[in-house]
């Protein structure tokens, strides 16, 4: 089994968040399954210094910097088609909102990465499931925004000025604990909060493990099909 | 009890291996013990692209780029003293080779940050244990060169190259699985090869657990005395 992990960059404050994402490949391992990394090949909104939160003026390319999470095995996301693919991971971290899509300036007006929206609808369409966790649920609301047949159920945790704007764009939020998932069994769209909650590295580990653990479970019942 | 983990740099082509990295911190989390990430203040040695093995003319700081793994919380390791430490524990990368000393330039000729120095010599004299994984034994093998009263034992791994390098540092080189660990009993090290052999990220998180649930056995020890 073949599950895609889509990397937005590397640190929680400019790109992906880092323990979300080895938690992630730690439990695809587990399973045992093979991990397909991926990120888009284009410039960071912005380069933060995750000392000082000061933004220097310098340029960082998603598809570069997520390789340093996947240890240089990481394809264009463009690349990368459903079929491939037995199931579809995002981690979290500001990457999510500034790099796969423009949350983190836009609000509920943002728009999506073209081929990171491509990729998820292909998914959503084959009845593959697709996992999201800490902000990366907003993704999943911006690419399905206002779309009755989908409208899909999503967390983020507690935070109530996030989920009041996904649901501005048509999604349903749920509350939720950092150890536990949302499963949208109509969607198959899976979500846990991570570190939008977790206070610690072995809180975001449970709710990563059950997140992965039923992403698995829906892909072996759909290849049964 | 807190265990100090030490990073150089984000990423392991030219900083601190990321798996290896966070799986200490979850290993260190389970105890559950309080981890204190700290690097030093320094330019890297060099900035490599992950994607293509570029080294692009550009300056990145290893303590700032080692913030990201920690979500921004870390010391300037100059500001570290071993009394508010129960363990230290090195992840490997290139970083350790690069940036905590220069054994990627000059071999077993290597000298070693000097604060890097300090706080091993520190916590040695002091009878707390160090934890080195992958790469990183080649700093502990620097900081004791030719001190007859110490020659350390130590691993990483199979590697004839690096394991002579290390012997002509005056340190016994004893061979290990990615799965196991070397535990020098008199100078209380203790070492796993991690990604100098592991095949997979489950590969490194057993050996990388046993490193940490040693260090902490042992300091549980010493801190009774």
């Amino acid at each position: 089994m073949k599950i895609g992990i889509v990397l937005s960059g590397c640190g929680v404050k400019d790109g992906t968040e880092i323990h979300e994402s080895v938690l992630t490949l730690l439990a695809v391992g587990r399973i045992p399954a093979e991990p397909v990394f991926m990120a888009p090949d284009i410039d960071q909104l912005d380069v933060v210094n995750h000392l000082t939160d000061k933004t220097p003026a310098e340029k960082r390319n998603v598809l570069a910097e997520s390789g340093r999470i996947a240890r240089g095995s990481i394809k264009d996301i463009k690349e990368v088609k459903e079929k491939e693919l037995d199931a579809l991971i995002f981690p979290g971290g500001y990457g999510a909102a500034k790099n796969l899509c423009d949350f983190a300036v836009k609000g509920e007006n943002c728009a999506v990465n073209p081929e990171v929206a491509r990729l998820i609808r292909e998914m959503h369409k084959a009845g593959k499931p697709v996992g999201f966790m800490c902000i990366a649920p907003v993704v999943c609301a911006a690419v399905f925004k206002g779309d009755p047949d989908v409208k899909p159920t999503l967390t983020i945790g507690t935070d109530p000025g996030t989920a009041e704007k996904l649901e501005k764009m048509g999604a349903k939020h749920v509350s939720c604990r950092a150890t536990e998932i949302c499963v949208d069994e109509k969607n198959l769209f899976v979500s846990t909060p991570a570190y939008m909650l977790a206070d610690c590295i072995t809180q975001a580990d449970k709710g990563i493990n059950r997140l992965v653990d039923e992403v698995f479970k829906i892909a072996s019942k759909s290849s049964k099909m």
